[in-house]
């Protein structure tokens, strides 16, 4: 009785100027982090009275409340206080307040994660662990009640030896190295040869002379984060993935990459690679942003000479599989919403953010919206793509296996930005629909105010969803506070203890939110 | 002509009460880390009136514009406009105002540090790389034109060998080690134990029946630094210092011990750990952060194995020296301030910050005073101590040799908190005399307002100076702003990098002045 009281407040009473933020509000930034700064400016909303059912909420799906779909509130905000798009807000209030309340008391997020990567661990592709993974989350997701199928696709199969360099002059020092992802290996050995230090494409073409029977280093420092700009991991990677070949052109024998991060503690990451075509396949190994820069620095006084050895080795492509569950729509099930992150990982660390953290948001996310009864009017599918890392296998094989879907597929979400708080969505579509799905978007984000998820920009929208947008599919990916996001990414340290479990349940909330109101508005999200 | 005029303007001119702050005194925050509190709140001091001088210091020494020492200013700051304690601030304020706009624009430290740490490396007593070092060290003080001397001290010579621990059950998972300072070996072929997890003394003692037979995981989590009260190291590092000793006394097998940082990135941290005599010694290794909260995760839900093997070896003690360089006294010259750092430094990374950032500090004060022609009363003796680290004895044996100079030294300065932006000094002292010390080193520091380390308390002098303090000696630590120090320290990551060159100059600007005053000032420090 006094739940639905609580219930009517929140979708009926007109906004007050909150003076108060209540403590589940301001308790979701990540450890050992500052608040975003949209935290604190939070409130305002009708919403923020509904403190009480938040503690009440983490019953609600057990006592079988269903709220009605897709009807409209009894009393929604007047129209005249909001905006003419408000109306998807003012509709969808009581489910979405349901959601997010559950979801931000829910902590089986984390504890699925837990399992993920305490008891299963990292799992590269071809790896025995992801095959673990992969049939954990396909069990799991039954467990959890969804319709559940796996749809195998190869991916390549590259397993990591030896690893090893020391600079031989001017000084002897063990340098600490990591190979970037399929680099071939070096002649039985190792190499032993003169390094040429650049720090951009131009530098490169400059030195081209010495380059010859040279190991290039692209000492290439990342900016650090900051809050218009974010990671600059974009315009630092290039000089990962591309670099090797470009130094083969010129007939170096390895590429030594600085780390792409803008934190170290000695501290190497690993990351795609591309050889191109046609080009001699070289070694290509990253370096801690401490040893790029030791070198550096030796190099501008006097000659300086490595050894390296590299024994991995590319083994032919195994069998892996796309983990799909789903809740079918109740009006129109040929309709979906595909909510993705991916199953696999690096083989260092426990790929907890990455993306551990993306594929058990979206796994709760369904079940957060079928245990609270919801039944949208379009089907909601899950999908944990396999091979993310090197390859994206899984996120291909998908868009080709379900080409036939894509023009049903109303909106495809991906997390893969780490399990940080959730700061709201980025959405990627045709120029011609953009705009007016970021303003449905907006609309929805006024209902994750309590949790802050309401930023909405255009963007990127994720790399496994990517391959379903040349079908016109519009994407959108979790926008998470990334601050910390690249100390850790592809590295030893993305482990458990980097995950706020508060900020994973908030990923949860937001996504479920989202995927929601999507699937069961009655008009498709991108309807002129 | 012109730098005349301007010396005559720091010396003469009344304090305004100043509304732009010099970049020069904006851009002495570290790397990476944001502006300490109290810069922003600097100014309003008769110097910084001086930007002028500081580009032009560099040439000060050469052209040998030597300040008359120990001369009153001919135009004091009014003394109506001070507190009574401002009289040395007052007749030193033109030879500091020199030796700080001179140190602060000089970059021989960081050159110095560079050919330590890059050139060097690590040194840990016993190693070849200590002896260049402190070969190094003696031979560039008497390039600068210091008396120079080295004083014999034996060492122990402990060798790191292979280390490595994995889980064995309830799942397989490499885990990340380093052993602590002196520890044993394994049995040969390493040992297979159950975990036993503690998390403070008390619950070791409530854990005592299982504790035989078993590997004790000290996971003790150092608190976060905060302005009020530091890092928190003091309190958590004595589990490193004793765990292995008490775990031995219930019966354990080994004692791991949680690195001591609150920043991680899987990043095991070295130190010293204490054998108490009469106890079985076991092998005892740091573990990273992440490690220990894996372990204590998965021994929350049952029992947990590992394997752990550690071939390090402890060898007969080795010869070693104290590096010794001296400008003597005009006056008293067996009246002594002596400035220490240590030279030694764990075996990993390149012990930049700890300690030789503190050993280059020192060198370079006295060459910055010595070069500008100070000629103080006093003696001022750099004492670049061995084996701070892993024994101490470096320190010991300076205070024994030297026991009949104590009643005449008048300060020992150790700095040994890495050589971050300074923030003042800490103060060791007898009771009866700290607080007179304390009132003259305040008035001292408001000369160092520009470089914003006026901060002065009572608390610690230094580990190598500490063997001192019984013969009444006043000791005083270099505070620096250590926010990141404990993310560093007795790691791979403590290297060059994280080294700020405008923070190391401004490190030796507050020792050569406070050194400088110290020496010449016509009472003792801490006279009556």
């Amino acid at each position: 009785m006094k739940r639905a009281l609580l219930v009517l407040v929140i979708g009926c009473a007109p906004a007050p100027a909150a003076q108060h933020t209540p403590q589940w509000v301001s308790d979701t930034k990540p450890f050992g982090a500052a608040p975003p700064p949209s935290i604190g400016a939070t409130g305002a909303t009708g919403v923020i009275g509904a403190t009480g059912v938040i503690g009440a909420t983490g019953a609600t799906g057990a006592t079988g409340a269903a709220v009605a779909p897709g009807a409209a509130p009894t009393a929604a905000a007047p129209a005249s206080a909001a905006p003419a798009a408000s109306s998807l807000a003012a509709r969808y209030r009581e489910p979405v307040d349901k959601i997010v309340s559950t979801a931000h008391a829910d902590r089986e997020a984390y504890r699925k994660l837990s399992y993920l990567t305490d008891r299963i661990g990292n799992r590269l592709s071809g790896s025995a662990s992801l095959e673990r993974a992969i049939a954990w989350a396909a069990q799991t997701m039954k467990d959890d009640g969804h319709d559940v199928r796996t749809e195998p696709v190869m991916v390549p199969h590259w397993v990591r030896g030896v690893e090893a360099a020391e600079l031989t002059a001017p000084i002897a020092r063990p340098l600490r190295v990591l190979g970037l992802g399929g680099t071939v290996a070096t002649p039985k050995g190792g190499i032993t040869a003169p390094v040429v230090v650049v720090h951009d494409w131009a530098e490169l073409d400059a030195k081209r002379d010495s380059v010859k029977g040279a190991i290039v280093l692209y000492d290439v420092a990342m900016p650090k984060w900051t809050e218009d700009k974010g990671s600059g991991y974009g315009e630092t990677v290039e000089y990962r993935g591309r670099g090797a070949s470009r130094a083969a052109k010129l007939g170096a024998v390895a590429a030594l990459v600085r780390s792409v991060t803008a934190h170290s503690l000695r501290t190497p990451h690993t990351g795609a690679m591309n050889y191109e075509e046609g080009v001699t396949k070289i070694p290509a190994v990253a370096v801690t942003v401490e040893d790029a820069t030791l070198i550096t620095r030796l190099a501008a006084q006097g000659p300086v000479t490595l050894h390296l050895r590299v024994e991995n080795q590319m083994l032919p492509d195994a069998p892996s599989a796309n983990v799909i569950g789903e809740l079918r729509g109740r009006e129109r099930p040929d309709e979906v919403v595909v909510i993705g992150g991916h199953i696999d990982s690096w083989d260092v660390g426990q790929g907890a953010h990455d993306d551990g953290a993306g594929a058990v948001t979206m796994m709760q996310a369904l079940t957060t919206i079928r245990k609270l009864g919801l039944a949208p009017r379009r089907t909601i599918r899950v999908v944990l793509f396999t091979n993310e890392e090197n390859g994206l296998r899984g996120g291909r094989a998908y868009a080709k296996d379900h080409a036939a879907e894509l023009p049903n597929t109303v909106l495809a979400v991906e997390s893969d930005s780490g399990g940080f708080a959730p700061r709201g969505f980025s959405i990627q579509a045709r120029p011609e629909v953009a705009d007016r799905i970021r303003a449905r978007v907006i609309d929805i984000a006024q209902l994750l105010r309590p949790i802050s998820a309401t930023r909405v920009t255009l963007g990127h929208g994720g790399a496994d969803i990517g391959p379903m947008g040349p079908a016109g599919v519009p994407m959108m990916g979790l926008d998470t506070d990334g601050r910390t996001y690249f100390d850790i990414h592809h590295t030893e340290a993305d482990t458990l203890d980097k995950v706020d479990p508060q900020a994973l349940a908030d990923d949860v909330a937001a996504v479920a939110a989202l995927a929601y109101v999507v699937a069961d508005m009655p008009d498709r999200l991108d309807a002129p």
